[in-house]
């Protein structure tokens, strides 16, 4: 044998170099079946401890390149050749490479209605109660979640959702998971592949996509000053409703009280009709008080009621809910009672007690004052600068609202001049779920979010929405 | 109007006084198009503010209960009544009621090779990270996550498991999720239906019944010395192949570098076949070197690489990974680029920081040094205990060993008995996936986990354990 041991400062271990110099005699068949020397002889020749050859021959055995014979040693399997396929030398596809750290886009300025402002969060009260869970229930931490989420967090929530929302649940009915759209893909997974589903048209584009994939018949139907319009849901005739009636996405209409029962009746009208009330970012009411959810009106266990902490706490924490009527429950424990990706317990807990100790109402208060001065401010910017040339439609709700404004670019015009600009803005055209047809007018729609807009910055960033159309 | 209006100190505000009772009156169709009173008007006559009805009014109209009409004032909705299905008033059904906090089973003795030991958790650390998490990257938390998860955590586990296990990826392979069950219910999601798939039996039984529940014909196939059989894989003719190559769950073999080959030859042979290698605890040696993983002998781009932190850090952060080739990894971005799923970027992060700064190394090696003192402990414990009734399969991987026990009882006694003795332990008849036959000799096989034993307990679970057989 031609082994060659280093034994130099920052060589390998004695017995690593033994191992792979073996492994590589082996793999090139060059010792199939033969007999290898004993421990101590190989030791001998190598000059180094007979440790450190068994070291070499147990990691060897182990991985099955020699077996051991009693009385006879250890002999060298025979080991086989790996076919490699052709053309399997490509380089990694260019079209799959990420950019590394850098995203393609990144705005100095953003209207965006998705992230939020994480200055505000309260990162210091919530170590404090994440160290309360990991002193009180480590325990808990050690052990598979509940496929629901722990119970007493779900005890929480239905208070809570009570009091503010008047959601009408028990612990039991509510699922926590790790954003809406995987809870909205598992209950949906149970339903028949023909189940016709209507979602609001401009609406969620998520929802929408989602249910497209999952390969049902989705219908997105129009809306009218009211929200969905029921004329259009008995055109489509679906089984399923997805509504978001606290704050129209992304139009901001909140749903009158009348439009509410003429939907609750037409699901009442079959008890295989369910409604799905997306309640994305009710929490936000600047004026009036809160708006009771679609499902406290629901009489007959129809209403799917879904919540997130996205908007209220962070986007990053992943942390949903959906309610489910008993028969929907039902359905949901039988398939995914094995079924455990749900949120980490230690953030559960830790909202557990965020909750429990008013600090999750504190810091909404908190919230809803800060976005209602931010929005003023950002509403009377928006007046100065374009004056006659906007309507925004102030509905004081929600983290985001509609404006129109009327000029000669198209679009597509808008959205390319926002990128060139550094500027992170929606128009409704990505809300529209087939057959976009602006109205021939020069008015045009954008979303203007303002969670994730520092106080300070509302006026440069006005200054720079305003630089697109100039 | 009959109007009550309380002044109380424990009343609620006056305007939502006034808010009910006119909604309640508006929803019994009392006032149906009727001109509700000037605002002033209403003050004087229930001698409160202007300010308290004008209050109400606003939050009427908000909901649609009214509507406003120029120089007239404020006109009540014709409100539509509900409509009420029969027998809708059932009460919450008794099956689906969760008996509060309390598990149907609490042993005080476990065996169970699920949960780990979160006491050893340095949780300190862990928070320090947090810390600066929260400090550098707080803008990363008002967002939502990479849907495969941040690109820099990503590139601190492909470093990672290039050195622990061998695995050869890039950072853009790797896709972060709550779990390896929903990662691989993504990935299988893509397939056609008519995917024929083989599992090793006796095996995982959630990747198991995920993989029926979407459809798929699967296959148990039977395992020999080596672990799965290619006879029995090419009798089944599978495209897909589940294994476990590392440590077979549950029967702990370390398949041999030639059956390996032997794997991986056989899906050599056709560029549509994959395997998915589990290697759900390979992290735990104790007397030999880490294992190359199946996806460092690949040379075809044909393995699935899939890992998870919930053995190592704690079954409760809900982080796993799966690493995909490039050929899924394409398939897999055109269906779920819009997807958010994942666990929290706060804890993503906070990952990233432990395993930069060398704390994942550390407490693994510590864990490591544990679980090996604990688990010859317990072998020697067992022994002690029931001398030679027992064998124990005494491979020095993972948290958990395969021991055969020589008794009169059937599984189902020894199942029984665990429960009414308040042990948790699992047997292999859990494992077999179909048509379980047991031996009809008298060895009955147990699975001993033992990470979520404490130390000095270990005397006291075994003796507990042999009362079920004596």
């Amino acid at each position: 044998m031609f082994f060659q041991i280093k034994k130099g400062n920052g060589d390998p271990a004695i017995y690593k170099q033994i191992y792979r110099q073996l492994k590589d005699l082996i793999l090139d068949e060059s010792l199939s079946n033969q007999k290898l020397p004993s421990k101590r002889k190989l030791a001998q020749d190598l000059r180094v401890s007979v440790n450190s050859v068994a070291h070499a021959y147990e990691q060897l055995l182990v991985e099955g390149y020699i077996y051991s014979v009693e009385r006879k040693g250890y002999i060298v399997e025979d080991i086989m050749r790996y076919i490699k396929r052709e053309g399997e030398d490509d380089p990694f596809p260019d079209e799959l490479k990420e950019n590394g750290k850098k995203e393609s886009f990144s705005p100095e300025v953003t209207f965006s209605h998705i992230s939020i402002d994480a200055e505000h969060f309260p990162f210091k009260k919530w170590r404090r109660y994440q160290q309360n869970v990991i002193e009180n229930h480590r325990n808990q931490l050690a052990l598979l979640p509940h496929p629901q989420g722990p119970y007493e967090l779900r005890e929480s929530i239905a208070t809570m959702i009570a009091l503010t929302r008047g959601v009408r649940c028990r612990p039991e009915q509510i699922v926590i998971g790790s954003g809406t759209q995987p809870l909205i893909h598992k209950l949906m997974s149970l339903q028949s592949e023909f189940t016709r589903i209507a979602v609001e048209n401009p609406g969620y584009q998520r929802f929408y996509h989602l249910l497209k994939d999952m390969g049902f018949p989705v219908a997105p139907v129009d809306l009218d000053n009211h929200g969905i319009s029921i004329d259009a849901i008995r055109e489509s005739n679906p089984k399923w409703v997805f509504v978001t009636p606290s704050h129209q996405f992304p139009t901001g209409t909140i749903m009158p009280i009348n439009r509410r029962i003429e939907l609750l009746n037409w699901a009442a009208e079959s008890p295989d009709r369910y409604i799905v009330e997306d309640d994305y970012d009710s929490e936000f009411k600047y004026e009036t008080d809160h708006i009771p959810s679609l499902q406290s009106l629901d009489r007959n266990q129809q209403v799917i009621y879904t919540g997130t902490f996205s908007k209220t706490l962070l986007p990053s924490l992943r942390i949903s809910y959906i309610v489910l009527p008993p028969d929907l429950l039902k359905l949901y424990r039988n398939a995914f009672n094995e079924w455990i990706d749900g949120p980490s317990s230690l953030n559960l807990w830790t909202l557990k007690y965020f909750i429990d100790r008013g600090e999750y109402g504190r810091h909404m208060k908190r919230m809803n004052a800060h976005y209602k001065t931010k929005r003023a401010t950002l509403i009377s910017e928006l007046h100065r600068f374009f004056s006659d040339k906007i309507t925004i439609h102030d509905i004081p709700a929600g983290l985001h609202f509609l404006m129109e404004i009327d000029t000669t670019l198209s679009y597509k015009d808008i959205e390319e001049r926002a990128i060139e600009k550094r500027v992170e803005l929606y128009t409704i055209r990505r809300f529209f779920l087939q057959d976009f047809n602006p109205d021939p007018n020069r008015k045009k729609k954008l979303i203007i979010g303002f969670a994730n807009m520092k106080e300070n910055e509302v006026r440069e960033s006005v200054k720079r929405l305003a630089s697109i159309f100039s």
